[in-house]
């Protein structure tokens, strides 16, 4: 449900990792050929939903809550519900409050693929390919629930994907900080450089103008549903980074070359340290 | 005089291109035998201006003054000197302080063509292949003060550079929002994420991040001569910078999503339309 970049490019993954099962989508726009010629693209949520085992909400996050309800009359007990989205205590909330006691097999993921880019004519087959795909499942440990997980984590790893499992709390707390964060900060420098026209004021714009404001490119309806969705967890990780810049201000305005120095050269061993271990 | 990245790339990129007359070259540290087979290391600044007809200075921005210093009771009129530094207006002025009304022939420069690497261990012979080169002269424009600009544009044009002219208070501006505004947000990133044992706090650092935080790798003796020499444009950009951070954590407090699109929107498309006519 929802054939964007990440809906459009798991079916091309699945595809070409040799998948040979039903693949069923919908979507508010035409699904372009080059995707629909791999799977079946139905007319509603509904017959997506009836079709399907396994359902994979692929939809802007802030579209989840009005299809989770959608899916509630279709729903069977076997039926599997995962999601592509970029926060999870929302979607957590959405399902729990939609379904009530009926609660469906859930297996919250986000796998960290996205780029700048958005919609499916960005479709790439090996966009998942040695990706991490974070799964957030709940403590619920009968069988089903284990079964469920598996075979979302087995989605993923058919793609190239490496499953990583995380409490849902700490994955929001953490990609406000190394995702949600950045991208905040790079439409927050762009718009400091625009003039009233809506133009950049200057005609040198340099490489670390570029790579820092790639991701300024970035879908601005699924930041905002990002961002509304994390707010909790990002409002404060901006204050914090507003801490910071008043430091600077501070340093610089005091002529203190010894802190700044000593300032910058905290963040570049810090920064290697964790360019080696990242993932 | 000054070995260094930039200095070092000069050497090489030189020779590439077939320049065949003698390079001389001085540095704090011993330069590299690669570089070193290129050119003639010489035991001083002194041995250095009295054997060269061109002078470029290429050392971190904070030892300008004192080289420029160290110039002036060995210089003779015919002598050109030009600088790679990232800030002009201070590099102008301590010339006109330090040679007072003999003032040199003198041509302000600056290539954009750094990276986050520093030292002649990143000497890179095709660094300048392509890239702008700034030269900032001032309005003297007499026979000789023509014929140093010409030759200095030739140096750069030489290793495949495009020259371009500006004021040199125009550049200050420009490049503390272009080029040291960034530097600065990517180190106050990674500080933001930091612990106090000196780690960056997070599991998953990402893309956005490793891209975002590329910039805090480079020097930071660079950095802090550079944040120094222009804090006069800096702080103010930064200020600037601090207020679209506090509107987004308004926006996001509020919960104001219509106001976040239309933000994230306007730097989208500002963004692009630099990236198209951006040099």
């Amino acid at each position: 449900i929802g054939v964007g970049m990440i809906g459009a490019s798991l079916v091309q993954a699945l595809r070409r990792s040799g998948f040979d099962k039903p693949i069923y989508g919908y979507d508010t726009v035409k699904i372009i050929d080059d995707v629909a010629r791999n799977m079946s693209p139905l007319d509603s949520i509904d017959a997506v939903c009836e079709a399907s085992h396994l359902i994979v909400l692929a939809t802007p996050p802030g579209q989840f809550a009005e299809c989770i309800r959608s899916l509630v009359p279709l729903w069977s007990d076997e039926k599997i519900l995962t999601d592509v989205g970029s926060v999870k205590r929302p979607i957590i909330d959405a399902v729990a409050t939609a379904f009530g006691k009926a609660s469906p097999l859930f297996v919250p993921g986000h796998p960290i693929a996205g780029t700048e880019k958005s919609s499916a004519k960005a479709a790439d087959a090996g966009l998942f390919e040695g990706a991490t795909v974070i799964l957030t499942p709940g403590k619920d440990s009968d069988k089903s629930a284990t079964a469920a997980i598996a075979i979302v984590a087995s989605l993923w790893e058919q793609v190239g994907g490496t499953v990583e499992y995380m409490d849902s709390d700490e994955h929001d707390y953490v990609f406000a900080a190394v995702s949600h964060l950045p991208h905040m900060l790079a439409y927050a420098l762009v718009n400091c450089l625009v003039n009233e026209d809506g133009e950049v004021t200057h005609q040198f714009t340099g490489r670390s103008f570029r790579d820092y404001s790639r991701l300024a490119s970035s879908d601005p309806t699924l930041w905002r549903d990002i961002g509304i969705a994390n707010k909790d967890n990002l409002a404060p990780i901006l204050k914090k980074y507003a801490a910071e810049i008043e430091h600077l201000i501070e340093a610089l305005e005091r002529g203190d070359g010894d802190g700044l120095r000593k300032y910058f050269a905290r963040a570049r061993q810090a920064r290697e340290g964790s360019a080696q271990e990242g993932k």
